[in-house]
């Protein structure tokens, strides 16, 4: 089997102050085409640490992965070492990566380049460059001769900006496919909303005990995804193992029925704005508590604006009554966090907007303003639709003002799609 | 100098299912009483690598801290490894942790104890317990004497579970300062923004090389934050240490000038939030290409409600004409993405919304949508004061969706902090 260990290199991840996605990242990335990764290693970015740790991660590894350490300040050492270590002779230029560096930096005004923003472009004579299209450090991949260290092993070097580290993983993945032969492992991950982990687990138990043994599942959860579901089959051919997985999902779907949302990398706002699309409908919202968060997920995805027109984020009560309507003496009376005020902000946003759906959302994020009615992590969500306007109230009795957004908005967008599977 | 390696164990974290945020929270508190963490490391759930792992880390580090495998399902043998590798002659029961794992369980209606369940508060007799009052998993804190890796070592064995490893801390680093004498150490975080890291990096250079030896700088870039620059100073006392750092914060200054917008764990959201505390006035936005993001920085921050009283997310044009009053003329005339309609927006959201101030956004978020005159990555930010409006055009030159509407966002907050510095 194929080993890999993932390398971070920077003081910050050491003393704290940057917790690392990269590793995780790269190594589901590395998982899918059936690469083990037996270990993660970060360290500082001396040439000691970092001689020490790569040496060690070759030893015992025939990939590694290395990320972080290559900006153009001068505490990033890791591209002089990794030549070093790879006997490189000369430093070269990388035309293509000074092309882009040139592309990024004349955008932002900032040309002619200055030499720090040049010597970027300068890379080991030992390694292949790939282009950075998001960054100015060139990614480098490092082939390491069999004799070395008793098995064959690719290096890469990746920035640590993580969506320059992420935008490299596809290159990194083909090279790994060119040089080794990997087992055959295929995955489907199915989406699904609305019932817990734990719950989820007892309602599948059979099911899951069914599966065949070249079948893996693994649960995902998520606060804003929901638990995904990722099957892995080992071992048998594309048709094969993608019929198996399909098979395996149709009977899931007449357990769970319409907790699944979506597969792959959907998401509730994907598979919402697809249905919109298609329906030719539009949305919009009406935010309290998820001041904006709610919005954001639809704006996220690309071409959203197809369908989605707008909100009004009501934080305070005066927006709630002059521009989406509430009554006044509704929130006297009930109180801005009420059904009664949900459904108002939701029907007023559908008229304002002049959209054919609208949510709302209105609710106590925390970690104060809570009461013992009412405590943190409560939160009423109305979704109005040409025929009616629908309310209901969800209690996550949690200060984690975040973890409360995140949960007030996806259990709002999940409202909104089981809504639209009706119409 | 105290060292030390903080380890992970289990696959969640291998296979990219769960990234480590233990790592990070215990790397802070260590650096915070000058232990250095010279490495960090995740490994899989096996006796041979959880040796290999923390046997290495032992012969580096003065300390080790691990966090994982201690679950009572029969893949975690941490317990039984870390008994074996320390020398343990026996098992004993933790009376305090058995005490509190009856009351968990109780509470959960889970009593009489299962046997894999008492088996939890066993624990190898080379070790002293620290109780774990928020689960069932004992930490655990073996002393290991001078002789068996040439240097005085401490190691603790801590749960997986976030909260349960971070209530263990503080009676981690009690141990530590009993057994170390720890050498000083003191951070203070620089936030900026507005200067990109390499410009940034050329300004501050001659600075950055007066710098006396024992105080080290890091640059850590952030598309939302900035680059915030991290000083650290060794070996003095904290009111020294503190007084050299402040002098230093001090020149800096002098240099960046309000570039410099806080420091520590400060965001631009925070900042700007207190600044309007401070002068009782409020705040509102008109989002068009952000859609929601710019209201979700405000108000994810705790308290946002004093200041923050709203904001129209007009993604579709009709929104921008009928809630904000923009002309459609101008619309028309100079297109959605003009410094026309941003003024008009930023003017309409202050008016709408009864605020002191208002950012607006109206830009060209991508993938899709760009010509070669307003290419992806274009935006226009207006802020409207009580006194005036005014606008700018920010260009990224990207197709990166979200980077773009984080970089549109984190400018617009810039653009009303530099207002609100000159009110």
């Amino acid at each position: 089997m194929v080993t890999a260990t993932i390398c971070t290199i920077g003081d910050e991840i050491l003393i704290g102050q940057i917790v690392d996605t990269n590793s995780s990242k790269i190594s589901t990335a590395l998982n899918s085409i059936g690469v083990k990764v037996v270990s993660m290693v970060s360290t500082s970015d001396t040439e000691e640490d970092i001689i020490n740790t790569v040496e060690n991660a070759l030893r015992t590894s025939n990939v590694v992965v290395i990320t972080g350490g290559l900006g153009p300040t001068k505490d990033d050492i890791t591209k002089k070492t990794l030549g070093k270590l790879t006997g490189a002779t000369a430093d070269v230029e990388s035309k293509v990566q000074l092309e882009i560096i040139t592309r990024i930096l004349s955008a932002r005004g900032m040309v002619p380049l200055s030499p720090l923003n040049k010597a970027q472009a300068l890379v080991p004579d030992s390694c292949k460059v790939i282009p950075n299209e998001f960054g100015t450090a060139p990614c480098m991949e490092f082939e390491i001769p069999q004799e070395r260290y008793g098995h064959p092993a690719l290096m890469f070097s990746l920035p640590g900006v993580p969506f320059e580290a992420e935008a490299a993983i596809p290159k990194v993945l083909e090279s790994i496919q060119a040089h080794f032969k990997l087992e055959k492992i295929f995955h489907k991950t199915i989406c699904t909303f609305g019932i817990p982990e734990s719950t989820l687990a007892q309602q599948i138990e059979q099911w899951e005990d069914n599966l065949p043994e070249n079948i893996h599942l693994a649960y995902l959860p998520n606060p804003v995804l929901g638990v995904r579901l990722r099957l892995s089959i080992y071992g048998v051919d594309e048709l094969q193992g993608l019929q198996e997985l399909a098979e395996n999902q149709a009977s899931l779907k007449e357990i769970i029925g319409d907790a699944i949302y979506g597969e792959g990398t959907d998401s509730l706002q994907k598979v919402i704005g697809n249905m919109l699309k298609e329906k030719g409908q539009t949305v919009g919202v009406a935010e309290s508590c998820t001041g904006g968060f709610l919005a954001s997920l639809f704006t996220s995805q690309p071409g959203s604006s197809a369908y989605f027109y707008g909100g009004i984020i009501s934080y305070d009560n005066s927006v709630k009554t002059n521009t989406l309507g509430v009554e006044k003496e509704v929130i006297k009376k009930y109180g801005a966090v009420s059904r009664e005020c949900a459904e108002q902000m939701a029907a007023g946003a559908r008229r304002v907007l002049g959209t054919d759906y609208a949510i709302a959302t209105t609710g106590i994020a925390g970690p104060d303003g809570g009461t013992p009615e009412k405590p943190a992590g409560t939160v009423w969500v109305a979704v109005a639709t040409p025929q009616e306007v629908i309310s209901r109230k969800f209690s996550f009795n949690s200060t984690r003002r975040n973890i409360n957004i995140e949960r007030f908005a996806s259990n709002a967008l999940n409202m909104l799609r089981l809504q639209l599977n009706k119409q």
